[in-house]
C-alpha cells in the first residue's frame, strides 16, 4: 500500500463467476466479492474489464456473452455458459497486463494454453477433493490467493491471503445492544444452529435465528422443534435493513461451526454493526475474530456458555474499528494490489517446494482445509 | 489422393476423448474411429501425437494425463480429467502444423485462446441442441468435418464429409448366407427392433437380434415378449467371430431406424461380410446403401416387406465391393488428408454465410440432423 509503486493504469481482466449477475441480488458470495473487487479496482484509477454475466452492473468495462445467471434462467446450458465465457475472455488474453480469476479451476485449464499475461486465482473455496488435481496441474501457470490463512491446501504457494471485506457504511453500529444472541445461517448440522440453541439455553437467554433450512431433515429433527417464538425464534432469511437490525441488536453472534470455516462474511458484517462474535476454534474464526477484543474463540460449547455473561465487558466500538482497519472493502484491494505487484515482479509462479510436493501426493481426504462436498473416501486414491 | 501434395512429416495433434482407450476393447465408437485415424496418418508418413488414455495403444506418439478410461475407473471426476486432457494438448498446440479433434465442442473453446495451428473438428454426432451455441461461437476457430452428408447443422460451414471406415479383411466374405435377417443395435425405440420384428414375421422369415437393452422399458414391453427362440432369436451382445458370423450369414441386415442415423458402422461391417442392408430412408442410409445394388433404401415398414423376396437377387461380392471401394480405413484417410490440405491452404474457416446465420437464429429443435438426447422443446428459445 504505502510507498509502493502505482498499479494506475494497469490493464486487469476480472473474471466473474455466471451463476447470478456482478453483483448479485440476493445470494451470491463469489459474484459479490468479485464485483466489489472490480469496482475497488476502478475507484484506484486501474483499466478493469468484467468478464460477467450481460445483466450485471459496474462502474467500468462490462464484457459478456452469457446475458444472464445460470441460476436465474434454467434453459441455459451450464456446461457450454461457462466454458464460452471463460474463452471469451481467454480469446483476448494478450491485451491485459494482468488476470484476476474468480471462477474456481476451470479457468486454469485455459490458461495452460496461453503463455500471458500473468494470472491470479483467488480460490473462494475446494468444492471437491479432486478439483485438487486440476489446480496442482495448473500451479505453473496461476499464482494464488486464499480468503483465510486456514483455507489453504498444503500443496499449493499462495501469494497472499486477501481477506474479503464489506463496507462498514453499509452497517448501523449500535453501541445499546438488545438481550438476544443472533444466528445467521444455512441450516446445516456444519453450521451449528443446534449448538447455538444448546449454548442459549444453557446459558439462559434468549436466542434469535435466521437462515434457511439447507439440510431439510436436519432443520426438522434438531431445529424446529425448540423453536417456540420466545426463547428461541424463528425468522426465516432476512435481508437488508432486517438484516442490519438482527445483527446490530445482538449481544453477540453465535458461530460454533462444526467444519472449518473457510472466511465468514457474517462475522465481520456483525463486527461492523458493534457485535461481537462467539465462535468456534476452528477454521478462519482465530484470524477474524481478535479472541477477548471483539468476542471469543471458543474451543466448546462449554468455554461458550462461560463466555456469555462476560460479552457486555467487551467493547463495541472497538468490533467496528476492527472491521474497518482490517475487513474493508478498501483493505482488501490494498491486499490485492499487493498480490498483484508480486505476481507481476515474479511473472511466473514459482515451482513447487518438495514439502508442497509431498502433500500432493498425499490423501486428498485428510486436509486441514474444508471441502464443501466431501465424498465417502474411496477405497483406493482416485486419480486423475 | 492422386497426385495431391504429400503430407509426409506434417506434425498431428489428434485429440481422442478418454471415455474408453483408443482403441477400446468394446464399445467406444469415437474412440475407435480416432485411433483408426491416428493408426492410418502414421502409415501414410505423418509425425502423429495421439493424445488419449494411458492404457492406449499407438505406433507413433501417444500423449496422456487420463491414465485410463472414464468409465473404466468411476473415481476418477470426469470434468477435471477431460479439462485436463484437453489442455495438455493445447499447451502444447505451437509445436504442431494442425490439430484434429474427435472430442465434441469443448475443445473448441480452449482454442479461441491460441491463434495457431489449424484446428479440424470431426463432429461425431450432436449431444443435444445447446451444444450448437459452443459450435457457433468458435465456428472461426476450427473446421469441420462431418461423417455423413445428412448429419450437417445447416448453420455451419464443413471442409468436407469424411465417412468412417473399416478395414474389410477384418470381416470374412459369406457368398451363401443363411435364413434369417439380423438385427444388431442398441435396443432403444430409435433403432427400430421392434420394427425388425414386425418385418420379419410379415415377411414370414427367421430374424437373429442382437444388442444391450439400453432402454428397458421399451426391451421389455416391445421386444422380448417376441423372443422365442426360434422366430425371433436373441443373443445378447455379439462380439469378434460371433459378430463376424451373425452379420455374414444373414440375408440382410434391418436397420428401419426411426430417428436419422448419422453414420452407422454396423452398415458397413455388414456389407463387408458381403450382406445387404435392409434400411429406412433417413439420415445416413441413402448414402451408404446402394439402393437395388447393396441392398434397399426403404420408406415404409410395408415397403420393407416387399423387398425381402428380392434380396438373393442382390450380388453379395458388389456389397463387400462397395466397402472396399467407399468405407475402406484407407478411403477415410484419403477424405482426410484432404481436408487438412484444405485446412493448411486456408488457415482460418471462412466467416459465415448469411443462409447460416439465419439457420443459426433459427429454433434448434427444428433440424434436419439428429440429437443424441433431445429434450422437451421449452416454451421460450434457450439461450447461450
Amino acid at each position: 500500500m504505502s510507498g509502493e509503486t502505482s498499479l494506475a493504469g494497469l490493464k486487469v481482466a476480472l473474471l466473474s463467476p455466471v451463476s447470478w449477475p456482478s453483483p448479485p441480488a440476493g445470494y451470491g458470495p463469489w459474484e459479490q466479492v468479485a464485483s466489489d473487487v472490480a469496482e475497488g479496482l476502478f475507484r484506484r484509477g486501474l483499466d478493469v474489464t468484467l468478464f460477467a454475466t450481460g445483466n450485471s452492473r459496474f462502474s467500468g468495462r462490462l464484457e459478456a456473452v452469457v446475458p444472464v445467471g445460470l441460476n436465474e434462467d434454467p434453459d441455459q446450458n451450464a456446461d457450454v455458459a461457462i466454458a464460452l465465457h471463460i474463452a471469451h475472455l481467454f480469446e483476448r488474453a494478450g491485451e491485459f497486463d494482468l488476470i484476476h480469476n474468480h471462477l474456481d479451476w476451470k479457468p486454469l485449464t485455459y490458461a495452460l494454453a496461453t503463455t500471458a499475461p500473468p494470472l491470479v486465482t483467488t480460490i473462494h473455496g475446494f468444492s471437491a477433493p479432486p478439483i485438487l488435481g486440476a489446480y496442482y496441474a495448473a500451479a505453473r501457470r496461476s499464482f494464488f490467493c486464499s480468503i483465510s490463512d486456514a483455507d489453504r491446501d498444503p500443496g499449493l504457494a499462495y501469494l497472499a491471503t486477501t481477506y474479503n471485506g464489506v463496507d462498514p457504511a453499509k452497517f448501523t453500529f449500535v453501541e445499546q445492544p438488545g438481550e438476544y444472541l443472533a444466528f445467521m445461517a444455512r441450516f446445516h448440522p456444519e453450521k451449528g444452529a443446534h449448538l447455538a440453541i444448546e449454548l442459549a439455553r444453557r446459558a439462559g437467554i434468549r436466542l434469535k435465528i435466521a437462515g434457511i433450512p439447507h439440510d431439510r431433515a436436519y432443520f426438522d429433527e434438531a431445529i424446529a422443534p425448540h423453536v417456540d417464538g420466545d426463547a428461541v425464534q424463528l425468522l426465516g432469511e432476512v435481508r437488508g435493513a432486517e438484516r442490519d437490525a438482527l445483527l446490530g441488536g445482538a449481544l453477540a453472534l453465535v458461530h460454533l461451526t462444526t467444519r472449518p470455516e473457510r472466511f465468514g462474511l457474517t462475522l465481520i458484517e456483525a463486527m461492523a454493526c458493534g457485535t461481537p462474535v462467539l465462535g468456534a476454534a476452528m477454521g478462519s474464526v482465530p484470524e477474524i475474530v481478535r479472541d477477548g477484543v471483539t468476542g471469543f474463540v471458543c474451543a466448546s460449547v462449554d468455554e461458550a456458555v462461560g463466555r456469555v455473561p462476560q460479552l457486555p465487558s467487551l467493547s463495541r466500538a472497538a468490533c467496528r474499528a476492527h472491521v474497518a482497519a482490517t475487513f474493508s472493502i478498501d483493505r482488501m484491494i490494498d491486499r490485492y494490489l499487493d498480490a498483484y505487484r508480486t505476481a507481476l515482479r515474479l511473472g511466473t509462479p514459482p515451482p513447487p517446494t518438495a514439502e508442497q510436493l509431498r502433500w500432493r501426493a498425499h490423501d486428498w481426504w485428510d486436509r486441514p482445509m474444508a471441502f464443501t462436498d466431501l465424498p465417502p473416501k474411496p477405497a483406493t486414491r482416485p486419480r486423475v
